[in-house]
């Protein structure tokens, strides 16, 4: 069994870390953190965890993490980076669902998150959590940096292309549209039901933090530089993101077999046949990240569709899969569900 | 391995039926019955189904489903009954999603499903499959009638006050709102997304055929006449069920010890601590009802709110619930997981 | 013209007054105040009303409320009680769509709504703005409290009832179900997109503010004591009203009749066809109350269906019905448009 | 008083038409048509019409639709073409809401509508609907063609750069979001609130019907040919639809006041201040345009967002606005509302 610990567990990530994990036949959880909630039962917060997580939120200062096999940060960004590693040194491995060991220049994370990155030494070491591209390099991590949300949906749409080289770099458009989970579980006015609810918007169309890991993640499989336009908005539904990509061919290819071909062995990607538009509800509540290429008209403009679900595969879902790997277990342990549809 | 067959898989019960079936590891699924559909693929009418459910929809004609050990109807009402005798004479048991055997006087249902009933004669043997009433005769049971989503709710919601005596029965209010899957996945103008959704109405309010099985089950516990008031609406969400139910009280009780007393070893039932306000999503996706009991400024009303997935125990997971207690399986195999939330 | 003044005019209640103010031929809008967004144009926060509203928020201190012939208080409560009464001195006519001024005692009033009232001498001269009972007396009130929304639906349902004393007085129940904007633009947890979307939930089934203001309106009406049981609900849709009411014939009568007697004459009410079930979206963005009677089954319980706007005649809208009551205008002025459908 | 008829009014267009022409001075409604409904109150199929449109709709042979001095077409495709001759011969004016008449090339239509064009003589005196582009020719117009809705959104946000010459014209993209409502008041499997609710899904990538009008639209104004790429999607609201442009800039331009510029003028196209996100819900209900230009990174490709509502200013609204002008009146009579904000 793997002891496992959680540092946060009051947000949207948590709450579905836990509901993964409670159904994780190789997991014992040991303990899950909140500085303002310790003592709440995590069932009085989420009753829908009632009779599968009995255990109170545990104060930071008596969670002795340092017991654990696994911690999880499902924690607002800026907090993992200060624990990784104390945990790291007593022989903690650490999966970081923010984004603090996302980007490797600490300059570049520094200008986006807009403070002091707090153990750059870490940067080198840690591993981008998107199995698809580094299984191998997280079988064997310390720190994984699990992937953001857009950047998983954006990156898997993309890499056939980016990897074969038939489209031109400069000029990638990533038009991405989240369900509003994806804020978070803050009270912010913004996403309140009456201001998302019958409404739909573009936001942070000037730079998005997700638009450097994304570029990131693509340079490296392009082998060179890239010129993307990310554009994210806001649906009004719980979960979900869909992201529909555009490129320019720049050379012939049989895109559909592409596509089949180079997820052809992984179990978190299910390339459609042609001609399909993936639903988000498709993948509601699972792992998958369901994709489908076009290529409309017959032109010289391919566009891919890319869903997943932002909680699971955008977050926990991956953290549990990168957990697997590194644990050895079989990959799909825990992930194994149907989508929940309607 | 159970040999399982299902008559009509293209409503969200059928669906739903195959996302929890995909997961039970004792049931072996034969054949998926569908006329209009036969020779499409399942998963390419469900998408969320790929890799789980591999078979075509097969016409009636080719099923064989006398081979199977269980047949499930998710029919629309007047399938089941004209093919059951058939089935339950070459030993296989079935499980009736719909409404065919559930009220037990034929002249009645007649009146409120408008056609001549084909099997009047297994009305007597059909076990009306609610659990937490009928257990043992399920067990035994070659035919299950399994409860409708509503009466679901609101039986739940009542038993305990009926069973300890302590309501007036002639003046029983059950105010429920339901999700839109619950109209089942028909074009109909009345359910399209531009009707329904930032919308809300009462249904029925004249008659609703749940009604007649409501006040059935009611009387049967109360062992005597019941006047219900029963009013449905329509509520702009996909799943859920809330009822709130009003009762007036005639005798003192405790009855926050009586609901958790009479629930105590169900595992389909989870009554809430004192002042709770169960919400449909607690229970999105999975098998449980819960249930809050309040008595409103100690006055002498005592008021339920019974929250159940109308699609789980409201349909498929309570078939599932009851072909478990028919096998002799654990009774919350593929049914113990958590809701999805948000 | 009328000079009209808005304290608070941030909310979802204040935006809504611009709304229908703007399209009034007789209001001169003078001065919106807010402390916090004080110097910001006020289609800077809602881009609605660019081009109907130019003008910035101005901070309290610097409003010249004197100066107005009325002002509208689209505040928290709390507020109008301490200003009130220099503007009445002023010579200024005061509406109050807060609950300052609703309940006529302040025992009670300080009891629900946990604060000390700052001018309970005014209670006596404030009058309860329904329109519908109390037209009189609103057209030379100085100071009108605006109803809540839930209760102007339930009472506009049950003041047929019990003024023809048709029902038993003491089981009334009413059940009411509300969109999110009922709550306000505020920035809390319960009502963010991802906690009360996809999802259904009773709330403050203990006692609720709104009790004691309808038990106050039916008890006027009836003349005497009344058991109400009142159930308020959260809805995932933006804006509407849907209350379910139930009570005991205790004499015959021709329900339809009745109510349609009652309201003939009332330009906000519109009494539907025997046998209807009234939509909120019917209502969406009007003054109107639409409302069904029904007797079930021919049995001894009335059920009435009443719809409203929240936000319109369950706040806004009957605000500005109340001002034209008031001033000698024409009482649906910028109030007759059709509701938005869908 | 201009004397309109209207034929199909059942459908969300027809509806909203009869909505906004219940508030214009200058309109007296002849008559409503429908073939399926003739007889039926128009208030009873639309409660929300209570009070505002009193008359049945007319079986169309009993219409004496020339005797109008206008007849708007609300109706499938198809229709109007076959009636428009007659009409035109009589004196009457017509405004087609469907595309009978959007596209110049016959050939073209009869492509990707899939039927034979009954009148291909009327296209070349049709004017295209576009205010914005064609106000003098509509003025004297005797038939126009509305445009479709997503056309509209995206050629108003599109022309300020076609104009002005500063995007590549080869690499147009416009992923289109609608609101359900956009599909229009059928009852089809894929429109029910439980297929479309919390859901999320790109369609027609191949090819969907609005991409020549589109087309034909851009070229007009550019002058030359015009590759685009257009992807519709539907989003889970009722109305609204949001085009999200992207261009690559070929020459430097101060991007805002081009825009700014090119809309001084249009009553109801509303630039947004730089670095703006319009949202769908400021223009619910209104017959506006709300646009803003974004250049992001400021890097070369331009990122336009421009939101309508589908059917005010993508349908009714506009087509109550080419009325205005071919009759002489303020162009904004009857479309001068404030949005319905929540």
């Amino acid at each position: 069994m793997i002891k496992v610990g959680i540092v946060g567990g009051t947000g949207y990530t948590g709450v579905e870390l836990l509901r993964l994990l409670a159904a994780h036949p190789q997991v014992a959880l040991q303990v899950i953190t909140s500085r303002a909630d310790a003592g709440t039962l995590v069932s009085q917060m989420f009753p829908s965890l009632r009779g599968f997580v009995d255990m109170p939120f545990t104060h930071p200062d008596q969670a002795h993490l340092e017991k654990c096999d696994l911690v999880f940060f499902a924690t607002p960004n800026g907090i993992a980076m200060q624990q990784a590693r104390g945990l790291l040194d007593s022989g903690v491995r650490v999966i970081d669902l923010a984004a603090d060991f996302r980007i490797k220049e600490v300059s570049e994370w520094e200008k986006w998150y807009g403070m002091k990155h707090a153990s750059p030494d870490l940067l080198g070491e840690a591993v981008y959590g998107l199995p698809e591209v580094n299984r191998a390099q997280i079988k064997s991590a310390r720190l994984v940096a699990n992937p953001g949300c857009y950047p998983t949906a954006v990156q898997l749409g993309f890499i056939p292309l980016l990897e074969a080289g038939v489209v031109a770099l400069d000029s990638l458009v990533a038009d991405a549209k989240s369900g509003v989970s994806g804020a978070g579980r803050k009270a912010e006015m913004a996403f309140l039901f009456s201001e998302a609810a019958d409404n739909f918007k573009a936001y942070g169309v000037a730079g998005h933090r997700h638009l450097p890991e994304i570029r990131q993640g693509l340079m490296r499989v392009a082998g060179k530089q890239v010129g993307l336009t990310f554009v994210p908005h806001l649906t009004p539904m719980n979960r979900g993101i869909h992201a529909t990509l555009y490129g320019r061919l720049k050379s012939e290819a049989d895109l559909q077999a592409l596509f089949e071909k180079r997820y052809a062995n992984e179990p978190s990607v299910d390339v459609l046949p042609a001609g399909s538009h993936p639903e988000t509800r498709s993948v509601r509540g699972t792992n998958c990240c369901r994709i489908a290429v076009h290529r409309p008209q017959g032109g010289d403009t391919v566009v891919v569709l890319s869903v997943i679900d932002n909680l699971v595969k955008g977050a926990a879902g991956q953290a549990v899969q990168n957990m697997n790997i590194m644990f050895g277990l079989m990959e799909t342990t825990a992930l194994n569900n149907v989508a929940l549809l309607p």
